[in-house]
């Protein structure tokens, strides 16, 4: 009746990590772009960005539906229905990573029409392969269950706080300095907000990494967070 | 050895969307109440909004769990099914919603530590009320599985984005007339922004009704949009 049927439990439950883990290394890439786009005032590439996103929705969408005839045609008890709930909400998170990265391609066609303003940029950029580098490490996390590393990536969660919380008042600054940047000044804000919102989609796949593996999960409350205003 | 196996299929289902609807009740309360507290300037009711959204946490990894529980041991199909995996992505939508107004309650605590800006105010109030009732109306429809209004809330997403970014460029002559408003300004256009994120929650909802009911998913793409700028 249905192909998926007739292939082995094992072979379903290693496609739907497998695909999850592809979701990953695109939702990566759209993050990589869009910040390169920033750095680089590329209308061509942050156009790319936007087209690209689909394929992440088209994904997510496809990772859920798997996940849920899995789950109700093979019943997966333990650390097997564990990793399916993982995946789906990996897959979620990498969702909306995707949407945050289309988001900023989207404010950096807008940016690139403004002066530059290169001292901010290069705090976006650093602020940016920040996030980059705890996306990475978490995805790799997640292709080799490497709870330590998954861990290492829980724990640094407020060093993205701190470069969003400087970039937010370089920006105060800067507007205050010269309303005529308040525009682009406005957009490169919410890049920066969506940075963090990366970020915290990082943390949140390496909570579910710790669930996947151990059965428990993390408490989010006990999360480092310094400036609890700027949640 | 489980008291819920005892429980019948369908009062189990029964018990989810029940769950899901009152969940529904305290997010709808969170958002009235941050609104409220951005009007009044009300200190002790942003903290209380803050404080109350662990509850939303709560209900929505309780809602998860029991739904995959279903799934595993019920096996539900078809419509069932579908109302299963609704109540799931419906309680997602709603725990973000609580957060998003629990980031409203605590950027009014900075706001109204600075001047009141009247003209500002009455502006996210009435984008807040079309929001409210947005989601008051799409919460309805889900308690009545009721499909019309669901495409009613659906179809009339752009007026928020049209308040939206009326209130962005209001904000923004503001900051660019009186640099010293910029800090409760870029505080308020986070507001706006949680508010128009609160009313694409409200579509995202009514999509999951039409798709329970119907068993089609709807295409996001293909939902109106004013400016596909400010996404």
């Amino acid at each position: 009746m249905n192909e998926h049927i007739v292939k082995s439990y094992e072979e379903e439950l290693n496609a739907l990590t497998a695909e999850t883990t592809r979701m990953g290394g695109l939702a990566e890439a759209a993050v990589a772009d869009c910040l390169l786009a920033v750095v680089k005032r590329d209308q061509e590439l942050a156009t790319a960005v936007v087209a690209r996103d689909e394929r992440l929705d088209v994904a997510e969408r496809d990772i859920e539906r798997r996940a849920i005839r899995l789950i109700a045609l093979r019943q997966p008890m333990a650390n097997d229905l564990r990793k399916t709930v993982a995946a789906m909400k990996i897959a979620n998170n990498l969702e909306r990573i995707g949407d945050l990265a289309k988001n900023i391609a989207k404010r950096t066609l807008v940016i690139i029409e403004e002066e530059p303003m290169t001292p901010l940029t290069r705090s976006i950029e650093r602020m940016g392969k920040l996030v980059l580098n705890r996306l990475t490490s978490v995805l790799d996390a997640y292709s080799r269950s490497d709870m330590e590393r998954a861990m290492a990536v829980w724990s640094q969660d407020d060093e993205v706080d701190e470069h969003y919380n400087s970039l937010f008042r370089e920006l105060l600054t800067y507007m205050m300095g010269d309303p005529r940047t308040i525009t682009a000044c406005t957009h490169m804000l919410f890049a920066a907000k969506n940075l963090e919102r990366i970020g915290d989609h990082a943390t949140n796949i390496a909570e579910l990494i710790h669930y996947e593996i151990t059965g428990e999960e993390m408490i989010s409350q006990a999360r480092p967070k310094t400036d609890p205003l700027e949640a």
